[in-house]
C-alpha cells in the first residue's frame, strides 16, 4: 500500500475550476492532492517572428517561493531562469501545441502561464491538464471576439506522472514517492490513448521496454479519468 | 456615489484566511474586493550581515502575469526587478518592521512573500494587512519550536489606501478610482491610530495640509475595521 | 542644539550653480552642507510608448562609489539596480512631473540624471531642488530651438527633508541625524506651500497626525528659503 | 530511401577520438556525419552543497555561433542561457549520472562540457556518446592520482536519436529529417539494451505504444554499434 | 635557449586550414604550437545603426572552458562578458577593419567569431591571422553572390606576439614565457611592415624606446613568415 | 595650427586638485581642457583570491550620462558593462600597478574609481594622471593608519594621448582631433621617460616605426610637464 493508502492505479483527488480570473482570456485552477496550480491563458495579438504571421502557443512555468518545503528564491534574485522550469515549460508548450491546429489562426500567440501555488509532485502534468482548459477557453474567447470561426483544438489532451517505486508500478506520484522512484515518467495523451509526449528516466536503474509498456498502460487509464474531469469542467 | 455604489468612507468587502499553505511557517490569503494577495512568511535561520546576528524582517512583492488587465511580463524575462515592485516591497518591509521588536530574536530573518494573484487597487496595503497575520504566525511557529520565548510583535498594524477623486475624499480606491485620483495616499497605522508610514502624491495637483488631515481621519476609521478583521482571523 | 550647532529650523548652507555642463541641455550642481549632487537634463526627442506622442519627464538617481563612507559597488557589478535608488528616482520623477504641464509639449522626454558626488543626508531632496533648475533650463533650450513656444512649468517646486530626532522636530537632517531619527520625512511643495508629495516613516516609533502637522509647518518655511535660492540662481 | 541514401536502420559514419585536449582530465571528439562535438571532462575537487561531500556528475552544452546554418548569438549577448541548451544539458547530466556509482567517490564533481562545433542533427546523443568516453577517462585520471581506487562507472552507456519520417521508422536523423519528423525520439541505453532515459515527442501527430516499441527496437541495434565504437576507442 | 628549444626569432609551427566549416561564409582553423583557434566569418545583411547603411566588420572572442589549464566558467554562468575577452575582441575587430575598405560594401556586417579551442599563448594574434583568412573568404562569398564586385580588402594583415623574457627579446611567446615576460607586446602589420596596431606593456618594468624598436624589428620578420603561410593557404 | 590654436607640442591647460572628497582614502580631480575626471582611491582590506594575501591595485572607469554630447545610457540599463570602459579600466589598472611594489603591502586592494564628469578626449590618460595622485594618498593613509611603513610607489607615473592628425604629429588630442586622427596613441611613462604601457592604432592607415618614434618623443616632453603638475599638487 502507498503512503497515503492509495492503490497503485489510483490518482489523488483532482478538481479543476474554470474561469477563475477576472482579466485573463482563459483560466483554470487545478488541485491534485496537495499540488495546486493556477493556469491563465493570454491572447497576445502577434505571432513570434519565426512563425511569420501564423498562430502559436507557448507556456511559462513558475513556482511561488513557498510552493515547496524550503523557500525557493525568485528567478530575478539570481537573474537566472530556473533550468528545471525551462525544461518543464518547454514540455508544457510542446504538449499543448500538439493538440492545436496552428494553421487555423494567425497573428496571435496564446501564452499559458502556469504558476505553482503549492507543489507535492506532478506539477508539470497538472499544468498541462489545467492549461488545456485555459487554452480551450482562450480560443472560445477568440471565437466570441470574431478572431476565429472555429476552435482550433484538434483533440482533447491530458497528462499524468507515473513510475516505479519499491518495484511497484504506480501513477500520480506525490513528492515523497517521486523522490524515491526507480523510474519516473511523464506522459501526455489524446483521448484515444495515443501518445503526444513521453519522458522516462531511470533515476537509479535502467528499465526494459516491457516495464515501460506496463507503466504506459496504467497511465492510459488514469488519463481517461482526468479527461472525464476536464470534460465536466468544460461542460459547466 | 462611487463606481461600485460605495460611500466615501466604505471599504470593499475584506476577508483574510490564515494558515492557507502547507509548508510555510506563516501564511494568509486576503481578498479585498477583486484584489487578491497570497502572503507567506518564511523563517530563515540567519540574519543579514548588516544586522550582525540580530533579527530582521523583509518583504518581497510580485504580481502574477495575469493579475492585471494586460499581461505583465515576468521580471526574469527582462532580467530586471520591476521598479514599482521594488518601491512597494521596501514600503511593506519598513512597515512590518515597525511593529516588531527586532532585538527580541536573533539569527533569523522573516521573509514575507506577497504574491498578487489579482490586482484591482490597494495591493500594497492588502499585502501589509495579510502580511501582518502571516508574520504573527511565523513568530508563533518560532515560539513553538523554542527559538523565542515571546512573540516580538509590539503592536497591531494595518494599512489602507485613500485619496481624492472628483474632489471627494474616499478610502480603499479600486483601480479605476486610483487611475483618476487627484491625490493618492497609502497609510499604515497602529491600533491607536498613530502613523507608522504615510505616502501621499498629488498626481495632478498639489494639496494642502488641511486636505491631508481630512484623508488621514477617514483612513483612521477604515483601519480600525481592518484591525477587527485581523483580530477575528487570528482568534480562530 | 544640533551636531553642527544649527537651530532646528535651520538648513545647512545651500548653493546651486546653473549651466555647469558643456553638452547637457540643462544642468545644475547643488551643495547642501557636505551633500553634493550634479543634475543634468537631457532632451530626448521621443516619448515613451505609453504616452503616445505626448511629453514626459523622468529621472535617474545614482551615487558615485565614494559618495559614502563605505565604498558602494556600482550597480553593474551586481547586475542589479540598487532598490533604494529605484525608490528615490521614482519619487524624483513623480515630483518633477507634478510641476510640468505634460500636455504642452510632445515627442520629447526630459531625463533628469541625478548623480550624487557626495552624500551626507538629503540627497533626494537636493536632487529635486537642482533637478528643477536643470529641467527649467532644458525647457528654455527647447523654446530657443523652436520645439515649444512656452515653458511648460506650471509652478516652482522644491523639497526638504525633516524629522524628529531626540524628540525634537528639525529640518534638513545630515546623515548622522537621519540615522538616529525617530521620524523621517521628505516633502515636496509648490510656492504656495501646497504639497506635491509627502513620505514619512516612523523608523522606530509611530507618530500622530499632530506631530506630522508640526513637521510640515517647519518644512514649509525651509522650502520658502530654498525657492529663493532657486529663483536667484535662475535669475542670473 | 533516405536523403543521404542510408537504410532506415543505418547510422551515419561515426568516429570518436579520445584524449584530444592538452589540459582536460578527460576528452573526446565525436563526428557523426556532419555533426561534430567536442567533450571535455573536468575534475573539480568539490561537491555541490546539496550532495554534502558525495560525488557528482554534471554537464554543460553549448553551440558555437556557426555550428548552424544561421549564426546563433552567444548566450552572453542576451544574458540568457538558451532554454533548449538547458533542457539538453539536463538530459546529458541525468543520463551520464545513471551509469556512475556516485557513492564511490567524494569531494569531487565531474563537469562534462559538450561544445557543438557543427550541428546536423543528433547533437545531444553525440554529446552523451563522447561524454561517456571523456567521463571514463576522467575517472581513470582520478585513479592514477590516487583520488579513487576503482573507476565508479557501473555500465557502458550510449544514446541514439530516432523517429518517424514520412511514416518510416528510422535512426540517427540528420537535421533535415529531424525537421520533418512526425515522431522524434532520443534514447539512452546500457549494454543490455535497458533504458536509462527516453524522450519522445509527436511533433505533428500522436503515436501509439506499438509504434513506440518499434522505434525502441531499431534504436537498440544502433546503440549496440555505437558501443562497439566506444569500446574500440577506449581500448586504444 | 627557450623552453621548447626555439631560437628567439623562431615561431612555433603554424598551420592554417581554410574553409573548415559547412555553414559559415568563411572559416579558418589555426594551430600555432598548442594554441588552437577556430575562426568563422558570418555575413549578416545589415549594418549597425551608427554606420547608417555602410559596411562594418566586427569580432567576438571566446575560450572554450577547457582551453586552459584550469577550467574557465562560461560567461553566461556569471552573466558577465569576460573583460579580458572584451579587450581582445576590440583589438581583433579594430585590426581587421584596418585592412578593409569599409566604403566598398554596404548593408552588411561581417562577424568574425574567434573560438579558442586550446590556449598556449598568442591566442589574440592567432585569431587575427586566421580571422584574416576567414574574412577574405567571406568577401569572396559576397562577390560570388553578387553583393559586391570586388573584394574590399586593401592589404594583407597579420599579427604576432613578442616580448622580453629573461632580458631576451623573442617572438611568439608560449604561455609559460608570457607569464614571466618583462615586456609583453602584440603587433599587427601590413605586408610592408607598417603597423596597424601595437600594444606593449611593461608587466614588471618599464622599457625604453630603443628596446621597443628592437622588439618591433624582430616581429616584422615573424610577420613576413606568417603572411607566406596565409598566402599559401588562400592559394589552395 | 590646431582647432584651439595650440601648437602641436602643447597640451591643454591641466589642473589637478587633491583630497577633494570627504570619505575617500585618496582622491583627485583633474581638468584637462574640457575633460573632467574625478578619481577616488578606496583601501579595501582584503586581497583578491588570485593574489593570496598579497596587495593589489585595480581600477574602474565610468562616464556620467552627460559626459558626452549624446547622453550615454548607464550600464545597468542594458545590464552590460560598456566594452570600451572595460578596455580602458584594464589599461588604467595595469598602468598604475606598474609603479607600485605590490609585495610591499598585503591583505589590501586599492580600488581607483575614475568617474568621467565631462569628456573631451584623453579621459583615460587623465584618469591615470589623477589616479596616480589618489593612489599615492591612499598609501599615505595606510602609512598613517599603520598598515604599512613605507609608501610602496616605486616611481612617478603619468600618461598622455598623442597621434597624427592631418599628417601632423601632436599631443593631447581633444575629441574633435581624436575623431579625425590617422594614428591614435596612448602612452604611460615613468619619470625617466621609460614606457610602462603604449597602445597605438592606425585608425585609417598603417604607420611605420619611424613615425611611431616621433610620436613617442613628443609625448615624452608632455609627460614631463604633467609630472611637474603632479609633483606640485602632491607638495601642497
Amino acid at each position: 500500500m502507498r503512503i497515503d493508502k492509495r492503490q497503485n492505479a489510483d490518482m489523488r483527488p483532482i478538481s479543476i475550476r474554470r474561469n477563475v480570473m477576472k482579466y485573463a482570456e482563459g483560466s483554470a485552477y487545478i488541485e491534485c492532492g496537495e499540488t495546486k496550480v493556477l493556469c491563465t491563458a493570454t491572447v497576445s495579438l502577434e505571432s513570434p517572428t519565426f512563425r511569420d504571421s501564423k498562430g502559436w502557443v507557448t507556456a511559462e512555468y513558475n513556482m511561488l517561493p513557498r510552493a515547496t518545503m524550503q523557500r525557493n528564491k525568485r528567478d530575478i534574485s539570481s537573474l537566472k531562469k530556473n533550468s528545471r522550469a525551462s525544461e518543464i515549460e518547454r514540455l508544457i508548450g510542446r504538449s499543448l501545441r500538439a493538440c492545436v491546429n496552428l494553421d487555423m489562426f494567425s497573428d496571435a500567440t496564446i501564452i499559458i502561464d502556469c504558476d505553482v501555488i503549492q507543489a507535492d509532485g506532478g506539477t508539470r502534468t497538472a499544468s498541462i491538464n489545467a492549461g488545456y482548459v485555459a487554452l480551450y477557453d482562450a480560443f472560445e474567447w477568440m471565437k466570441k471576439k470574431g478572431y476565429i470561426e472555429q476552435n482550433p483544438i484538434k483533440f482533447q489532451l491530458a497528462a499524468i506522472s507515473a513510475g516505479i517505486v519499491d518495484n511497484e508500478v504506480m501513477v500520480d506520484l506525490c513528492y515523497e514517492e517521486d523522490s524515491n522512484a526507480q523510474v519516473d515518467l511523464n506522459i501526455v495523451m489524446d483521448s484515444n490513448g495515443s501518445i503526444a509526449e513521453i519522458q522516462a528516466t531511470g533515476e537509479k536503474n535502467t528499465f526494459n521496454k516491457e516495464k515501460l509498456n506496463e507503466i504506459i498502460i496504467l497511465s492510459q487509464n488514469a488519463i481517461k479519468d482526468i479527461m472525464e474531469i476536464q470534460r465536466k469542467c468544460l461542460a459547466k
